[in-house]
């Protein structure tokens, strides 16, 4: 049986959901695949528990984690757990709990794991992202954090500005679930980028939000109806501007985008969100209380798209060079053009899907579905050294 | 620069599609790989063209390849190149010019490969497969195929017999192209495999060519005018039998089943075609004059799924333990009650994807799309060690 330490940064629902999972596989993995994926240290923004002694069968226990699943859904932190610490450095957890075969696993949504992603890459351990702001802020830390390296000696950065090629290496990281969770959306790309196959375009439907706000405008209902709606079920963040701005959607596109080597960062995406700048000021209360007067406006929008034969779609498209985030038309009898609900849906266009794309389409958030990703990402790392 | 011995069977369309990407994309994966894929050994059905010399950047240059390629895309054989010499044994070619880090690419439709394929997997060497015929031969060979081996001492199917576990190798073999072509399928039936996400149906649209014929009938033609207009344009096989018939997509189906982990073999398939086994023996010409005989059937079975508000396609259901491939009524608003003409879809439906279920569609045939997967697959070995 082949021992996988993991460090885990993260509780929420995905880091939780994963915790369980890893606990609820245990049987499926070591008979499976012939490993035992063993927590050396957690982490959640109160504090950390790890392991004491470092060495290949150090493990934190079933009941630990257990007892750890409890506190968290009862709303507890770490540091309520007996055996938790105030957190200190994430990097100095991986420089102590660390070890050769270990997987850094990343479940926050924060930039301040990044030092500590970093120096796992260095000491030539494995990375696991669900977090998309580490591969969303310099592009050196994209390059470094996705193994885009430097063919001669020298930092990614320096030879992208020196005009030397970049060379990728497969084996170091994964990050599948930044775009559309568990759906195969970065295998995807990472294969079509393999073969050579030049992508001309992709276009996704990457908020299951926005998916809902779409489906329900073209249904009739107004912009204001929807949204209150889905606040008040709780099908969007608590401040519903959130997921109606797009930068979530934009942040997927960009890391798409740099997955076909291009250079960009977030300034350079174009983002239309569903509100105007001048009500990111309000209150949540008077924002939802503002919102019909963009009802109009975006009924107009829809019924210009059906005169047109067409459909408005909340879409991120790349292509050129460029990336473009908003309500999009679309041709009704595309792919995205028959999506409805929440699914997410990612059409690739390249030299040899075309005219049809292809296309990967399911369920993209649900910390269940993020967390068994998370999961396979884990298994292939383990197998990709 | 990491040399990558490469040793080819088969060279028809999709076999020559991939030595040509190969020759184009050399400067694509030296400059983003590190890689360069050397070729070893070429086999077609006539004869051989291998190095002299076996070390570790001995291979056949470009100059040599363009020469077969020009020769294959004229008609000719290997025999015919003046380096060619009778074919003999596959196995022999493996153990004589395989070297550790080889690959050995089965892109024939032959039983004959599988001791050359079984053998590059005893020696360690990676293996990639569009050729589906030895996954769907014995059992143990699939095992030995996929990397699926005996957790203690002994062959995959004694432990089977004896109910003990098996682990699955995740590196040293790819067959992504033998299910709709370069879409991954295979990857993601895998993944959600590694997750233990268990999987309750794959339901999908397997071959291009019956989906071309159900579109048609959906339309409104009968089923003698579309096969034969289909036979007439190059669409089908030269004996359209061979696509009505369903084998192949038993095949299909019976590889995503083994993938489950499922015991089944080509007899335990149930498979329904689209004409029944008393026209099994007439000539080509004798069975599209006989055709129009099954139009009113067909006309009348797409009427009743109309009926029913549900609309006739040609699937494969895994479901259940049992595999079944035919004419099948689906809901209409189903990603697969949704698809029209030839692209491939597959619907994963898991205890995370439901009730929607994850969906990949796109093309699933043509050489180049074939090659291009299968060139993903490689570059996915080299990194897999």
């Amino acid at each position: 049986m082949r021992q996988i330490p993991i460090i885990l940064f993260g509780l929420g629902g995905v880091g939780s959901a994963l915790l369980r999972q890893i606990v609820e596989q245990r049987v499926h993995h070591a008979e499976q695949y012939g490993i035992e994926l063993q927590l050396s240290a957690l982490c959640d923004s109160s504090g950390a528990v790890t392991v004491t002694a470092v060495s290949a069968n150090a493990a934190l226990g079933d009941q630990i984690l257990q007892e750890i699943l409890q506190l968290k859904s009862a709303g507890g932190c770490l540091l309520d757990h007996r055996l938790g610490k105030p957190q200190g450095d994430l990097a100095a957890i991986v420089d102590r709990v660390g070890c050769p075969g270990a997987i850094v696993v990343d479940c926050t949504a924060s930039r301040e794991t990044v030092p500590a992603l970093l120096l796992a890459m260095e000491r030539s351990y494995q990375v696991a992202l669900v977090n998309k702001i580490p591969l969303t802020v310099e592009m050196e830390t994209y390059d470094r954090l996705t193994g885009v390296g430097a063919a001669v000696a020298g930092s990614a950065e320096n030879s992208r500005s020196m005009g030397q090629p970049l060379t990728r290496n497969l084996t170091q990281s994964r990050w599948e679930t930044t775009v559309g969770a568990g759906l195969p959306v970065i295998a995807t790309l990472n294969r079509l980028v393999a073969s050579g196959d030049p992508i001309t375009r992709i276009a996704g439907a990457l908020s299951g939000t926005l998916g809902y706000v779409m489906t329900g405008l073209e249904g009739g209902a107004s912009l204001s109806e929807i949204v209150c709606e889905a606040h008040r079920l709780g099908y969007t963040e608590p401040d519903p501007r959130d997921d109606l701005g797009g930068i979530d959607v934009a942040r997927k596109a960009l890391i798409l985008a740099r997955g076909l080597g291009w250079q960009l960062s977030m300034e350079d995406m174009q983002v239309e969100g569903l509100y105007p700048s001048s009500m990111g000021e309000l209150s949540v209360t008077e924002f939802l209380e503002a919102l019909p007067e963009l009802d109009a406006e975006f009924a107009q929008r829809v019924a210009d798209a059906a005169a047109a034969g067409k459909v408005l779609r909340y879409a991120a498209t790349i292509e050129g060079g460029k990336c473009r985030v908003g309500p999009t038309v679309v041709e009704r009898e595309s792919p995205l053009g028959r999506l409805s609900g929440t699914d997410n849906l990612v059409e690739f266009h390249s030299r040899w899907y075309n005219p049809n794309p292809l296309v990967i389409q399911g369920s993209g958030a649900g910390t269940d579905v993020t967390a068994a990703g998370l999961l396979s990402d884990i298994v292939e790392l383990a197998f990709a050294r």
